[in-house]
């Protein structure tokens, strides 16, 4: 099984910092040539599952320019540039919610799109969080904080209230983990 | 909660039929305005985690561009215009593993990313699957077809032998479903 091969590569549109957008010239392994594959550059991200010291999971009702209506949402956002991305996800939390923990555990990380590329999310569980500091609020968008039992956000999963691809990921990958003992990366 | 109103949308790059680039015009519920906020269409899809009469599930080993190295996916693949999800759902299943189930389950649809779109992941559990007809593979790329058992696949999913986002969550929301009972769609 062999990777296709890029022989050229071109920027067509870059309306912003958070877009680029390339056409590739792509070689198949037979030999085949696709002159206009597109291919998308936009920002990775961390999302975080955090569960409070007694046993309470951080969540934000947000509005969402993409998602109809309101949504759930996990901790999460971009990275900055060559920006670690446990810094991302812990700084996210920090800004998010007020809140720092002292177990994290990596829940591994996917690219966005198969084909396409669209960036790499990061996925993170932080446990034992405390409030630490004022929530630092996105200047964009309106956020709630929720504080949810295991029961609620199990529900919330179950029901499609985490609207967005990567934070029904992160949720459900967060309470996967949870089943498991694991050791934590700091 | 309001939700932020678009002004003006306008087509900026449109290479093929599986990609759109617009850039909106928007405004904020405290009336502020952003000029350039990028928009991106591109075709919605189904995943499908399927399982067969004896307790195996359906993956492809495969290659895909954005993907680093060979990774594990579930069926899946892009709906034809207009098409309904379950019903591409099922075709996929069919085109890709030759197999058909009769039992299927929603397990939800998400927005691929919060503030671009990105299309609509449609996500399934498919029980019950046989062997009906050949495979019929897709022209670009090369799959293998595996059954794993459970462990397999819970082994592979907590290693990140699912590499693309929409494929880790499949798997991560049809195993936790598996845990419980309900009805089918028909």
């Amino acid at each position: 099984m062999q990777p296709w091969k890029t022989l050229t590569k071109r920027v067509v549109c870059h309306p912003n910092r958070f877009l680029t957008v390339e056409i590739h010239e792509l070689e198949l392994p037979d030999g085949r040539r696709i002159p206009d594959w597109p291919w998308l550059i936009t920002p990775d991200y961390a999302n975080v599952l955090a569960r409070t010291t007694d046993g309470r999971f951080l969540c934000l009702r947000q509005f969402k320019y993409a998602v109809n209506g309101v949504s759930l949402a996990p901790v999460g956002g971009f990275l900055e540039p060559g920006e670690d991305p446990l810094h991302a996800a812990q700084r996210e939390l920090l800004e998010e919610t007020g809140y720092a923990a002292n177990e994290w555990h990596a829940l591994g990380r996917c690219v966005v799109d198969a084909n396409r590329g669209v960036g790499t999310a990061h996925f993170f569980l932080a446990l034992n969080a405390k409030p630490q500091c004022a929530r630092h609020a996105d200047d964009l968008e309106q956020q709630e904080l929720l504080l949810l039992s295991r029961h609620e956000i199990e529900q919330a999963l179950d029901r499609g209230e985490f609207k967005v691809l990567a934070w029904a990921a992160v949720v459900a990958l967060g309470l996967r983990y949870l089943e498991k003992k694991a050791e934590p990366l700091k």
